[in-house]
């Protein structure tokens, strides 16, 4: 099963993901109950969402909708720097005992196909492929042991990065953070799409050439290490969103560097989570 | 003008600041409009919430209501670390062109007079004396000269940060977002009761004894560089909190480190924004 947010008739709505092209919204009663994804995530709910959109929800076609983050409106973003040995080395970083942990504001997310601007203030703005997870029941001091219990989906993310402003000083917030700047999507899918992470490829492309590549296998943090990590200082809750970090290869740390201009397409693909496709623009 | 947040009859409802004991309830009508102090503050109308509240408000004393973080929800709180030189010089960092800029979640907020929870996970919990600045007006790339424009309020605010996890790498994250380690009140005041920041002196008290102690006239980025600096990459909107830095003599840079636990209480006290005392006790 694999869902999505969509913007429907001027409105926020969601439902099921079929293909690029079409999508199955929510029947109204249904919506009614829950206004967004993240409520239906929050009721356990999405087993029925599946089964009444498929007999009783109006197909749409991208032309009349427009996809939307696939959460929103996320209560927390943590994410995940320096997880892949490969980005480690390129970074010149030491191995540490503990994830480095980040966030981002929701207002830094973007939809998949969206225009993704390039900020005025930035002339290194780069891209990070990434997985995201969607949490499903919430808690705190999530034992590794049951930390996929605690999954809801996943996602491509594509955690874009003003690498001035995220060196500033040593705190990484301001490169996180422009509007706009977090490709999530398209949609996502359900662990029962995805029965074992560590069997995913993820890879980014710009203007179709392969920039990263990597299997997930390689997380040196795992995803049931990071739900411990996080939930070990904070309240997970459903719906929030976890980015896992990047691989080697971004542009920022190639030979010469690479950075993102207007015009320039920038994709994330993951196996069984889709093409996350942007194109660059500049900041209005 | 100061105003408050509270809990009364099992509900979430705000006000007016009369003294530590005495708050007077937003009338009904006035609360049917404006949910919470963050929609007063994004109507701009919390002079019309003075005046209402004083000549048709409910008279509240502190036995019958419980305190909340003055802004329970905000959007964004965003943190500046190494705001004063004295800071900086017990943490043996380098100057630096740009603030150190952290996130909190809202979550990690909590209530003048409330408990406030030494995480289970830390031995190391510290305090740290903030000024917080309560945004009004929102906006993205505000100029230093417009800064004050922007400023709804001011409060106190406790930074409770747990040192190990603070430093498990370089980012400061999971340090400052345990639950409820964030005391931000007793109420905030608005620009017309602090004319000038740079008058102000701030301290925090442990169990009576004063551990900071400085001027605002001391911070290294001021209150114009900081609303600049952040709404260059963020877009900054009613309810948002600064957390403006903490001066020299936190408890962890001390010889011997001095740390709370369960019975300690920790006060912080602004000029013109009374106290904010919690007491300590350990996480349930």
């Amino acid at each position: 099963m694999s869902f999505v947010s969509f913007d429907i008739e001027g409105r926020a709505s969601y439902g099921v993901w079929k293909d690029q092209q079409t999508w199955i919204q929510a029947p109204s009663e249904f919506e009614a109950r829950y206004p967004d994804l993240k409520s239906v995530i929050a009721a356990d709910r999405l087993d029925e969402l599946d089964r009444v959109a498929r007999t009783l929800g109006r197909t749409v076609s991208a032309g009349q909708a427009r996809l939307l983050p696939v959460i929103p409106n996320p209560g927390k973003i943590l994410c995940v720097g320096l997880n892949y040995k490969s980005h480690v080395a390129e970074t010149k970083r030491a191995d540490s005992e503990y994830p480095a942990i980040f966030t981002r504001f929701a207002d830094s997310l973007l939809a998949h196909d969206a225009p993704m601007p390039k900020p005025k203030a930035t002339q290194r703005f780069d891209f990070e492929a990434e997985l995201a997870v969607i949490i499903g029941n919430g808690g705190r001091a999530i034992p590794q042991a049951r930390a996929f219990e605690h999954i809801a989906g996943y996602a491509c993310f594509n955690d874009g990065t003003a690498r001035d402003w995220q060196r500033h000083t040593h705190q990484w917030t301001p490169g996180k953070n422009f509007p706009a700047t977090g490709p999530f999507g398209p949609y996502m899918a359900t662990p029962r799409e995805i029965p074992d992470v560590n069997r995913l490829t993820i890879a980014s492309r710009l203007n179709g050439q392969v920039m990263q590549q990597a299997s997930l296998a390689d997380l040196i943090y795992t995803l049931p290490v990071i739900i411990e990590y996080l939930s070990g200082f904070t309240t997970l809750s459903p719906g929030d969103v976890i980015a896992t970090g990047t691989p080697g290869g971004v542009g920022d740390r190639r030979d010469p560097p690479v950075y993102m201009v207007a015009g320039d397409v920038i994709e994330i693909e993951i196996t069984g989570l889709g093409v996350l496709r942007n194109v660059i623009t500049d900041e209005a």
